[in-house]
């Protein structure tokens, strides 16, 4: 992979300066002419005022970085927001990929987008939405799902508290600067998702959230995750906002239901009976839509299934190069990363996603700075996994 | 159409009065043989003790009634259990059409039939089930639906009372002989019930509401309606087999979600989840699916719609007959039924029924012993409705 260029990662982060998130379009030119070529185009004034190597000096002083595409963690699944396809008029249709990332936390994009499940709703949650937001936050996270979500009051914060509370990392995409906490009281929140997730945002540090960011910012949250979960949300809820960009990238759709009596049950309720949302009841609902078939992290929607002998092991339907990683994970003394990866033929990052997926499904662990098999992956029918490709 | 014979009618009395409800291999005989060749056919002690006349007199003291398919107010939908298709195995198969139907009211059936709506649930209701269970009842009876149940506990009583504070009339579906109140905490109900609409029966007069007859009811309840809806329900709750009856008969099944945190709601949200229940939020959702197109009681499910200018006007999309018999509804001074049915085209019957349909609808009034269309009836659009057949 060739490396980005500095001309090119500097007119990115001048653009996101200078550009209303999503803008169709910048987005447009920079697809057609380049990022570089868009940027050195502007107004003098326009760039010395963008400060482009300012907002970099200042990322990588609080520890973060800026992704633009190209970079190995980019996360691909947004540029999906190039061929977004709305039911609606605009404003939707001003909503683009964006231009570039400011990432804070040490958690990869890239890997994290391909186990991520969007959980939004109201800022006005009933209790009865916050606590099903930290259930489905904790149970998300536990079959090691990365729970993405906007840091917002409500839905929101239960959503990232409760993948916290199931030790899994989250994701909040912001309307302002990855340095910039808002709303100020989930100051702690953000300071947390810091340290073990992953804070982002299309707006150099520093930036305040505007109003109209935060519209925009509800399609990074549908284009980072796999599916998007509403928990609750009134008739007219931003969350809902969300879902329909979820549905313009072809990316499953889920609510949860509530009293036909609650007035902040009438978005997910509406949303279900008009076809537009599948129902989820728990996590295995949502990741039995959210993952394909044969990952790790799939299941039955049904729990039942789980529970009849001899069904819902998780070996069932890996697909082929995983299926390869797990016959190349030793049995007793753990085998580095980088020899799993050779024996299976699978490239060493890729390998490293898919055995913490593994891991999480509780088909192999860490140990001694290796790989091996746990007692569940070390069934006689492990054997009879596939192993073609 | 020929009366049916008083021999056919006793016969019919007496296999009710020794037959298991729905029993498949009864049903057979009799649909091959007749019901008087199969009455004879039983040991003459086993008729002896059936005492079918004195049956007879007594639902006719009662005021009551013993209905028997060839009746005009047989309920034809019933018979459509003759063919039900049921996805699982028996017990189910051996619930068929029933042979008879002991009726106490002023109710007709058949006319209830045409525009019932089955509305069930757990006796173990919440509060908030039967919150929503009376203002469902409400809503369906304001809107000229029959709402029919089985008066039990929780979600039946509920929907009941509803629909006699929306004062429609209400069927209930009894597991005992319509003289006989169960629950007896329910005996003012059940006498409401019989002065203003109807208890059903498949047992004779007196006869205890044995154990298992509750099951074989509730296919009665489903298929006397055009549609099933489910209120609340556990895991296991009875009232989901009143669904899979309505399923088996092609009527369509509602369930109104609730919060997947309740015990009571697991039922409903799990119906929806597999698609084997449409999101019922309120009336209009149960009415938009559960009666045809053209029906005057047919309601577009999103009410907004019939709040936009010049949408959702009640005569649109009307059946031909009931087109025609608007047209011949005049506009000043009432006709009377038979002289509107005859310019219409329609049976006498059948337009009795239509046109309190189209009184419901708001489109027809009842005045000096005959019709007359309403202001609305009047609009001047009523010319472009189709008359052709």
């Amino acid at each position: 992979m060739t490396p980005v260029s500095e001309d090119e990662r500097l007119a990115r982060a001048g653009l996101t300066a200078v550009c209303e998130p999503g803008d169709v379009g910048t987005a447009r030119s920079v697809a057609e002419h380049g990022a570089v070529e868009v940027w050195w185009a502007l107004d003098a004034e326009v760039r010395a005022a963008a400060m482009p190597a300012r907002h970099l000096a200042r990322v990588a002083h609080l520890g973060g970085r800026l992704l633009v595409p190209g970079d190995e963690d980019w996360p691909l699944p947004v540029d999906r927001l190039a061929t977004a396809d709305y039911e609606e008029a605009p404003p939707h249709e001003w909503m683009r990929e964006p231009l570039a990332l400011w990432v804070l936390g040490p958690l990869s994009l890239a890997d994290a987008s391909a186990r991520a499940v969007a959980v939004v709703g109201a800022r006005a949650a009933s209790g009865y939405g916050l606590h099903v937001a930290a259930e489905l936050g904790t149970g998300l996270a536990l079959r090691g799902a990365v729970v993405v979500s906007g840091a917002a009051f409500g839905i929101d914060a239960g959503a990232h508290k409760g993948a916290i509370a199931g030790d899994g990392p989250t994701v909040a995409v912001l309307a302002g600067g990855v340095d910039v906490p808002y709303p100020r009281s989930h100051i702690a929140l953000l300071e947390r998702i810091r340290r073990e997730g992953s804070l982002v945002s299309e707006v150099p540090p520093g930036y305040a959230p505007f109003r109209q960011h935060f519209l925009r910012r509800n399609r990074l949250i549908a284009a980072l995750s796999r599916a998007t979960v509403l928990v609750e949300a009134g008739p007219r809820s931003g969350a809902l906002n969300t879902c329909r960009h979820a549905r313009a990238i072809a990316r499953p759709v889920l609510a949860v239901p509530g009293p036909v009596t609650s007035p902040m049950s009438v978005g997910c309720n509406r949303l279900i009976r008009s076809g537009h949302a599948l129902l989820a009841i728990d996590a295995d609902d949502v990741l039995g839509v959210a993952m394909p078939l044969g990952s790790p992290l799939a299941v039955g929607s049904q729990q039942e299934m789980a529970l009849e002998p001899g069904g819902g092991d998780p070996r069932d339907g890996l697909r082929a190069e995983v299926a390869r990683l797990l016959d190349a994970v030793p049995s007793r003394s753990p085998a580095p990363l980088d020899r799993i990866a050779a024996i299976a033929r699978v490239a060493a990052r890729q390998a490293a996603v898919e055995l913490s997926c593994l891991e999480e499904a509780g088909l192999v662990e860490h140990a001694g700075g290796g790989w091996r098999l746990t007692a569940m992956g070390r069934r006689p029918s492990a054997r009879d996994a596939p192993v073609g490709g």
